[in-house]
């Protein structure tokens, strides 16, 4: 039996306002007048002179503003690429990724592509990078995702939706100020979160668990738990949006040792077919999941109806047999996955109809 | 407000039997046939083959058995770094710690002095350490202490008993194998374990904590319960080993911002005096801190009274006003603890005599 040597964030600040220390950070990281800082900034905050001010500029250091409507693609990582190569005079100094889980996934993905060759789709599975990645730095804007801790980068490619897996995924650095969080609509603050909630239940219920990855899930877990069910909504509540945070973080964690499971491999099909973004995707599969997760649904159904989220019907309603099988075969090609929720037979339970049973309720 | 930027362990790798995976990781880590590992090991291991003969030894590398009958020194750190430097042709390519809470600090200290000038008594304090450590890896064969994880290394100088707390003193690499803890005797376990959940109680009540600390802290405290009080001591149980594992390394993190408290603070002053070992010390101060911590020291009672563990009683009867003066010195020097534990305004309540009071109980 061989354990993974799991890599972690190696510096992390945590608090109200630490987003005013990013210079003094960047500071000592900076390579050369010639080396920039590249910022990837979710195009949400483009007007919103509260951040951008206070993002640090110099020399040649540029803002890119990113859509976030679609969930990040190969492609787009590939163009970023070859933007920042054209016009910077040196490998840059970093990419800082400001941002909910795609913008983190972008600024992961572009360090690595910075140094490694070919394209992106190239290094989508489990440790194909060989070169470590220029620095980078993970700030989130919004709570859940995990993608702020997490070792893989999601993207959608040419063929399939799938993460980089690799030791050099990891931000060399995470600033986690919650203050950046608090304007977020109260929708995609549920969903975000639900994200980090079934992250959790997934890997509690998958048979990878062991007790390093159960403590992190937990802890999250309980986190989730207190946020949505117990407390209620209130936009200006900074201990809750400090705790999600930190549900989020520990979730991340929880992914070390174990695996996500039925509804992240469900709505990775989603998403490739119909570019449903991962927060809502998850919610969409969760929801008729009962077989598989009995009373992780039967929580989630209660966190639903307190806080009045009515999630989309029938978006398989109209699809083709050729639409199906697409989704299909995405949601299978993700063995781990399965493998965590089911166990290593899992071929004899989960089959083709089965998916496109559940695909059908949805 | 300035936060702190806190230094993660980089590496962890988890599971029952990883320490087989150390051949693998140092190879990796190997400067030149000239630059060798130094294993600094608890000397409880010295006639113990199934440990030492799974050691791997390559080129000149060798393994230091270390005594920790008493706490760490900073003397000691220096007379292991001189023999060190006399005995190696290269700066050696990495300090590799296996034992508990005194070799993890060791080879901490040792990793940092091998880059340092001086002595070890210089760097005693917060962030006086000018140069990175060289690559140090811990192993921890005891549960509880949290050194695995911590930025401190906390030794007795000629004056003080204090950590070097610094950004180059946590490990490069942790190596959590339980199956290393399973032949702890009982009271060890007891005393050891109790580091970990007084370390708890005294982060979570402390004026320090936030949000990201208190995470950790009750997981730990969550975990410590469980296996203190649920659960039934039984040395064959691997499931409590992991879990102690892992709520010694949630303990040590939720240190990160925050601070220790009382307890730790006078245990300090025991050591330093008396030699008295930090997991008993803190046992034998925390048992008469009921009006600072009044919860977690009825927990901690009852904990004893489940494993039967009989403390020392009257070790301080018959000291002398002058030695009664070294530990309140000694204990009053360790302002951020009294700090947390208190507020600002500590110095209002804490007097001399009142510490002395306290440690006349002992």
């Amino acid at each position: 039996m061989s354990y993974k040597n799991f890599p972690m964030v190696p510096r992390v600040i945590f608090g109200r306002g630490s987003f005013n220390q990013l210079d003094e950070i960047l500071a000592a990281k900076r390579l050369s007048v010639n080396a920039p800082f590249i910022f990837l900034v979710d195009d949400v905050f483009k007007n919103n002179n509260e951040l951008t001010s206070r993002i640090p500029l110099s020399y040649e250091d540029r803002i890119v503003f990113i859509s976030t409507k679609e969930e990040p693609k190969t492609y787009q990582v590939d163009e970023l690429v070859e933007d920042i190569i054209l016009k910077t005079k040196a490998q840059p100094s970093g990419i800082i990724g400001i941002g909910g889980g795609s913008i983190l996934d972008l600024a992961k993905a572009v360090s690595i592509m910075l140094t490694n060759e070919g394209e992106a789709k190239d290094y989508q599975g489990w440790d194909l990078v060989k070169n470590p990645a220029i620095y980078h730095v993970g700030i989130p804007t919004i709570s859940g995702t995990g993608a702020e801790v997490s070792r893989t980068t999601v993207l959608t490619g040419p063929d399939k939706k799938l993460g980089i897996n690799s030791d050099y995924t990891p931000f060399d650095q995470v600033l986690l100020d919650s203050e950046l969080t608090k304007d977020v609509p109260k929708a995609q603050w549920f969903y975000t979160g639900m994200d980090c909630f079934i992250h959790c239940v997934e890997s509690l219920k998958g048979s990878y668990l062991n007790a390093f990855s159960q403590s992190y899930g937990e802890k999250s877990f309980d986190l989730c738990k207190e946020i949505f069910l117990e407390k209620t909504y209130d936009a200006s509540d900074v201990d809750s949006q400090e705790k999600l945070m930190m549900a989020s973080w520990h979730g991340g964690m929880s992914i070390a040792y174990s695996q996500v499971g039925v509804a992240h491999a469900m709505s990775y099909g989603l998403s490739y077919l119909l570019g449903t973004k991962h927060g809502i995707g998850n919610c969409i599969v969760f929801d008729h999941l009962e077989e598989f997760y009995s009373e992780g649904v039967a929580m989630f159904k209660e966190m639903k109806a307190k806080h009045n989220i009515e999630l989309p019907q029938g978006i398989c309603a109209h699809l083709s047999d050729d639409e199906f099988n697409i989704m299909i075969d995405v949601a299978l090609g993700l063995e781990p996955l399965w493998e965590n929720a089911i166990g290593k037979n899992w071929k004899k339970t989960i089959t083709r109809e089965k998916l496109r049973g559940l695909y059908q309720k949805m």
